[in-house]
């Protein structure tokens, strides 16, 4: 299973793409889409758009992770990552992903094993668990860690899938249980 | 020249397209996107994005309006309309349309004549300016007052952008000043 995990910013977008096989973490691909800050909004939207369309037809996930997220007490700030993470939403629902998503708690509980984590060790248990050379910039290793988090706890998921599937009550479509 | 409008928001989104000939508003179609609430937020989105895409295909305006945003005291709705907000952008800029925005004060003034009117006011104006048989639905209403509101300011920017060209001071495409 291919997983693209995605930390929406309208400044800076990460974008992290993981496989899953059995136990073991493969890193495939990260990067974080960088918008010109001169142009319009709607035009920074549809860079984040586009981009995403781009990652996903380039590199073919399964499934998509997002971070669930967290409420700035601004509320422009607010707005403006409220359009970002739409635009991004976007881009992966039009490339066909389904997404998931995940508080902030969760996805450091996943990846360092405590929801108190600094960035920091975000960042070295990313580079950690996926075996990279270097420490991951901020943007790719909270999208990468997004996506760890979803490998993590789809296990579950799946073998709940699987139960219900044996007792007849579920269906799948493209490895998801459906109703 | 043709105006789309378009009121976001997640669960009823409106639009609303005028034609502009001369001093004369003519009302060519309107209507509201209510996207079901069962549905993912991104899948929600999806269907924000697809329907203004369909609509900016069948009736091809020149340009788009929206309104500039409301900030709610409530975070959790300023980020759910932020969401909204971004997929209806991204639908309008992936169909190549410029957007324009402007302010609440700015649309009541353009349509009634006072920042302060009430919506049932802007309904009223709405039906009596593009001469409708029946009051608007409120999502529509508003939508169309954006393209109104973008059909009584733009004289004024073409103005300025033909008084710049005449001066060899500006650049034209699609009828907008460039630079």
């Amino acid at each position: 299973m291919r997983i693209l995990g995605i930390d929406p910013g309208l400044r800076r977008t990460g974008f992290g793409v993981i496989d899953v096989d059995g136990p073991r973490l493969l890193y495939v691909a990260s990067g974080t889409i960088v918008v010109p800050s001169h142009l319009s909004l709607a035009a920074r939207l549809k860079t984040i758009l586009d981009h995403i369309r781009e990652v996903a037809a380039e590199h073919r996930p399964d499934i998509a992770a997002m971070e669930k997220v967290f409420l700035n007490t601004n509320p422009t700030s607010t707005l403006l990552l409220g359009q970002a993470r739409g635009a991004a939403l976007c881009g992966l629902a039009d490339s066909g992903l389904e997404v998931h998503e995940y508080t902030a708690l969760q996805i450091k509980k996943a990846v360092v094993g405590s929801g108190r984590a600094a960035k920091e060790q975000v960042q070295h248990m990313v580079q950690r668990l996926l075996a990279l050379n270097g420490l991951p910039a901020p943007d790719s290793a909270d999208a990468l860690a997004c996506a760890i988090c979803h490998a993590h706890l789809q296990p579950v998921a799946l073998a709940l899938s699987r139960n219900k599937l044996l007792q007849g009550t579920g269906r799948m479509r493209n490895g998801r249980l459906l109703g």
